[in-house]
C-alpha cells in the first residue's frame, strides 16, 4: 500500500479517540471527557509545567509532548480502564498489547515502531520523560475531579489512600506538583468527596 | 499571584476547549467534534505527515506541534467561526484579539507572550512552520467532511470553488497533500456533496 495511504488510514482510525469516554468529567461537570480531549489537555499541561520537573535537565519536553499525544492511542481498541478498577486492570496489559499490535501496524513500519516505542516507554514510566508524562497524566484528572465535587471518587467509592498511592508517581517526578496534589486530596477529604 | 497558581488557572480555563463545538463531525458522523479534539488530531497529523512538507528543512516540527495545540485557544472566548461564513469572518480578527488579550494574560508574562506569539504566527500563516500547520488545519476537517458525506459542505451550501480556495494554503506548503485534497474535492463533486 502507498505510504501516504497507510498514514491516512491510521490517522482516520485514531479519530475513534473522540469516542473513548473517560471517567473524568469536564471541568464544568457537563459530561465525561474523551481520550482525545484528555491527551490534548495533558500535552498543553506538560508544556506549561515543565519547570517543576525534578529532572528538568534530563527531560526532552518535545518528546514528552509527543508521548502525551499518543499515550492513550491503544484505547481505541482496548477501551479506557478505570484506574481504581482492580479487576479490569488485571487483563489491561494484554488487552493493550493486542491493541498496539493491531493499531501501530497500520502505519509504515518506521513510524509504527516509533509510536509504539513512545507508548511502551510511557507505560513503563521509568525514563525521565515518561516519569514526568505519567505525573501529568495523574494531575490532569485530579484537578478535574476536584472541580467536579469528586465525581469520579464518589462514583467509584475511592478511598483517600488509593488516591495518595496513585499520586506517588508525582512525588519523585515533581515535589512541587506533589504538594499541590496533596492539598487537593486533603481538601476533598474535608469536604467528604473522599473517605479516609 | 503565585506562578503555579496562574498557570493552573489558565490550564483550567482552557478546559473550555472541550465545549467549543466545530462544524466538522467525528469520522463516524455521531456528533460535532470539539476544539480540543481537533487540536489533538491536528498535532498527531502534523507529526506523521511532516515528510510531505515542501519546506521540510526549514520547519521545526516540535514548534509546529505546539502551534497545533494552541492555535485555537482564543476560541474559548471568541467561539468557533465557520470558515465559509463570510459575515462572521468580518469581526473575527477583533473578537480573537480581544480573546487573546484576556486569555494569555492569565499566564505568567513569559509564557503568555510565548503562547500568544505562537498563535499570532499561526494566524499570519507566513513562516514555514505556520504555513505547514495551516495546511494540516485544512486537511483534517476535509477528511472528516469527506467521511461524513460532505456534512459541513451540504449544511453550509458550500461550493467547490470555495473549498478549492481554502485548499490554496496546502498547494504551496505540500504539493502531495494538495493532490490528495483535490482528489477528495473531485470525488465529492461527483457524489453531489459539493456543487460546482
Amino acid at each position: 500500500m502507498d505510504r501516504l495511504e497507510s498514514q491516512l488510514k491510521f490517522l482516520i482510525e485514531i479519530d475513534k479517540m473522540k469516542n473513548v469516554q473517560r471517567q473524568t468529567l469536564l471541568a464544568d461537570g457537563s459530561r465525561r471527557e474523551t481520550d482525545a480531549e484528555h491527551s490534548w489537555h495533558m500535552a498543553v499541561m506538560a508544556m506549561l509545567l515543565i519547570e517543576y520537573a525534578e529532572d528538568r535537565d534530563k527531560i526532552d519536553i518535545d518528546r514528552v509532548v509527543r508521548m502525551c499525544l499518543v499515550h492513550d492511542l491503544v484505547e481505541v481498541y482496548a477501551g479506557d480502564t478505570f484506574c481504581y478498577d482492580e479487576a479490569a486492570k488485571l487483563d489491561k496489559p494484554q488487552r493493550e498489547r493486542e491493541a498496539a499490535d493491531r493499531l501501530f501496524s497500520l502505519l509504515p513500519a518506521d513510524q509504527g515502531t516509533e509510536l509504539r516505542a513512545l507508548w511502551e516507554e510511557f507505560d513503563e514510566a521509568q525514563s525521565p520523560d515518561a516519569a514526568y508524562a505519567a505525573a501529568i497524566d495523574r494531575i490532569q484528572p485530579l484537578i478535574n475531579n476536584h472541580l467536579t465535587n469528586g465525581h469520579t471518587w464518589r462514583g467509584g467509592r475511592v478511598k483517600a489512600h488509593q488516591v495518595y498511592a496513585r499520586m506517588e508517581r508525582i512525588r519523585h517526578s515533581s515535589p512541587k506538583l506533589y504538594e499541590y496534589a496533596c492539598n487537593i486530596i486533603e481538601e476533598n477529604i474535608k469536604k467528604g468527596s473522599l473517605s479516609e
